[in-house]
């Protein structure tokens, strides 16, 4: 039955994505503040129509949080499902194939920004609703928390849940913001790194300088960035900031070779993203570097002159973005402040510095023996044919580990993205498949889910 | 009867100035390409006014160039009067205090991009000409070329003058692009460093990548780039490209003493450029820094998220435009090739490098007992009443080297700008009581000039 009407209504759960993808809810940058309030009332309108009641618009000190419930019985368990509708940034345009905000479906994927992150994986969510509601509708509690800021930091997400803990208690979050290793080997992801994010600001002369009347006698502060920049790591690719790998969780030798196990083909994984060799931390894997290794990279860096041509600046000032994923047991309060204290201390003589920290997040492992985990894992594993493998993730999503503090309640991250989505990244896309894969295995996650609590498993 | 004819005509004069740089000649971006025409236009009406003879636009491959000639006498020295009208570019447009092209005269300086490099100094010579008129005239052929594609490398200029060698035959260049020491202390520049500049382009993964799903396993260009710039330089700030010092002339002990005796207050100098500290290469002043050590410095740099707040993002590419100035006997293409050989041979594992070079310029020491020199030493001393000290400058001016080779003529540097003047930065200014020094000046040297010629000195 769920297969038929599926199919019947592939093409319109598709259009409705595309419409929404349609409006481009950047939530970086403030002109696009009316597009994000816009996405929000399409997500509420759409939340209405398959029938979640309450369904309101929260104000916040920044963009307003979509929420929405459906309480069939107060004994019963509840699931908050948290997403997000606003996207990152979309440039540089010049490198997307077709309109970063006028989506198309070529090949079998949908490209447009946050066309899987988040706002296609929020939308299976959506028509999931639509598919129980053939069935008999929900079979437990239900909350919905969409926020409008994830890319930016959540700040006021989390003054929200603080605030609203009683309007949120539920007994699992349940979120799509991740994915599976690809479309025939299902995973979970069950670790995610946290971040420290910086952004830095080194100061030479007062002003720009002819670098022919100057050059020799100042420090310039592109030069002088480029090398404190390149003394962050040393010759085995370890970031040298003292302290900073002190409170590491090391792995054993067998979670390690459990973790090796996962599907990885080094030239595969080299072709899918054009890389002409790997490279990373001295004594770990791929699979490892990208999971259980904190690392650190400069986001952007700017500074002089960037036009065309040839401009003979020493300029005044050079930027960089700088952040680092972090692993267990590092929190992000920490490292950033390590990492303030350090670079200023790299500081060489003729250039000043300062740091001003962006959003951080902190990493979080969830329990694979939970309720929710074996209801994620059933059910991924009727749709997928296979049991889905447990993955550590290299991504963050600080609001994890945020609802285990303030709320007190584990997630499961149940995404159906792939690496190669390009998400953050010109062309971004989303396959067909997985959008309809999480249509079809949502809905049996909270009826296993229902299931299993009253068998009070 | 000059300084009557010059203060009841300065405010014309600086009028003038005013109108011209109101045309934004900027040669580096295409969207300016009218405003040059425009600037070049301008310039042959005012030496048409002023009594040139042949005035007219000569195509090139690029920007017109302007000339014009006088010859009053075929047996009479000929001086070739060279200089720019093309400007740099005036971003950062927000560091301006008043619009780079809207020019206001304030506390007595003109603020303009372009005030004092170079169309303020050119202007000089178009009213010395005016002076000039009112005492008989030149006293010797004058020959015009004012160029527009100074701040781009002169390229087209090299071809017009390899093709008019009979056209432009003269006994010496004259041109204002260079400085004095304080109005205080005037000097002449008879040294200029040459110029090797490059964009580089350092390329990790094919595409932007996610810095959460991808950090740690991949050779971020940014940092890459970072590393590679910062080994260019060893910890006693010198070059460390193989081969770089080989051919620089090494002054006696004797030379440098000389050259240290300028005028030079290093609070003063941090002052005037708001520096922390001076900093550069070890065993070398302030002075020799700027003016007999080559040099290496990046212009630009750029890559990843330069947008406000954070994006989780690693860039597929990173860029640089990096230049070195040269000294004798250094030549550019040998500094450019060693450049390109090295900075290909130092891209480490996990990313490919591109190296482009843009213009360069030759090193050049210029005379300083000719006829030419002398007549310009004699007239400044006339007019400030101090003898100009000889300086080397830091700039270069690659058309000099160009002259000697392609003419078979030495130049004399006769400018009046001032170092803090802030060329090729924000708020650039030339001082009114500098520019009336010129038009003062330069009318002497052509009289001193005739004069000293005929005399057979």
């Amino acid at each position: 039955m769920t297969s038929t009407y599926l199919t019947e209504n592939q093409e319109r759960f598709l259009s409705e994505l595309l419409e929404w993808l349609r409006i481009p809810s950047v939530s970086a940058d403030p002109k696009f503040h009316g597009d994000v309030l816009r996405a929000a009332d399409y997500l509420k309108m759409r939340l209405e129509e398959v029938g979640l009641e309450n369904v309101e618009l929260c104000q916040t000190a920044g963009n307003p949080i979509v929420y929405a419930d459906k309480i069939i019985d107060p004994s019963l368990p509840t699931v908050l499902v948290y997403g997000h509708y606003d996207v990152q940034p979309a440039d540089p345009y010049e490198l997307w194939t077709s309109g970063p905000f006028e989506p198309v479906i070529k090949d079998g994927k949908i490209y447009a920004r946050g066309a899987c992150d988040d706002k296609g994986q929020v939308y299976m969510h959506v028509k999931a609703f639509e598919v129980l509601n053939q069935q008999g509708g929900v079979p437990c509690n239900v909350k919905v928390m969409i926020e409008g800021e994830e890319e930016v930091g959540s700040e006021n997400l989390g003054i929200f849940v603080n605030a609203n803990k009683e309007k949120l208690r539920a007994d699992v979050v349940l979120l799509s913001d991740t994915g599976i290793i690809n479309n025939e080997t299902p995973s979970i992801e069950v670790g995610l790194r946290g971040l420290s994010y910086h952004e830095v600001e080194v100061t030479g002369p007062g002003r720009d300088l002819h670098s022919g009347l100057y050059g020799g006698a100042v420090h310039n502060p592109i030069n002088a960035l480029c090398k404190m920049i390149a003394s962050l790591h040393d010759e085995n690719r370890h970031i040298t900031i003292p302290g900073f790998y002190d409170n590491v969780a090391e792995l054993s030798a067998d979670e390690r070779a459990e973790l090796n196990k996962a599907p990885y083909d080094e030239q595969e994984f080299k072709d899918s993203i054009g890389l002409p060799a790997v490279y990373g931390e001295e004594g770990f894997t791929t699979l490892e570097r990208v999971s259980i290794r904190p690392t650190l990279d400069v986001n952007g860096i700017w500074g002089g002159y960037t036009g065309e041509g040839a401009k003979t600046v020493i300029a005044s000032k050079a930027y960089a973005k700088i952040s680092m994923r972090l692993v267990p047991h590092q929190t992000s309060e920490e490292i950033s402040q390590l990492f303030q204290k350090h670079f200023q201390s790299i500081a060489p003589e003729g250039v000043t510095v300062t740091v001003k920290p962006h959003h951080g997040g902190e990493p979080v492992v969830t329990p694979t023996d939970s309720v929710a985990y074996k209801a994620a894992s059933q059910a991924m594993e009727t749709t997928f044919g296979k049991k889905p493998i447990p993955t550590r993730g290299g991504g963050s999503i600080p609001i994890v580990a945020m609802f285990k503090t303030e709320l007190g309640i584990d997630s499961v991250l149940l995404g159906f993205g792939l690496d190669s989505d390009a998400i953050h990244s010109p062309n971004e896309h989303f396959g067909v498949f997985n959008f309809m894969k999480g249509i079809e295995t949502i809905p049996l996650f909270y009826q296993n889910y229902a299931k299993l609590m009253q068998a009070g498993a």
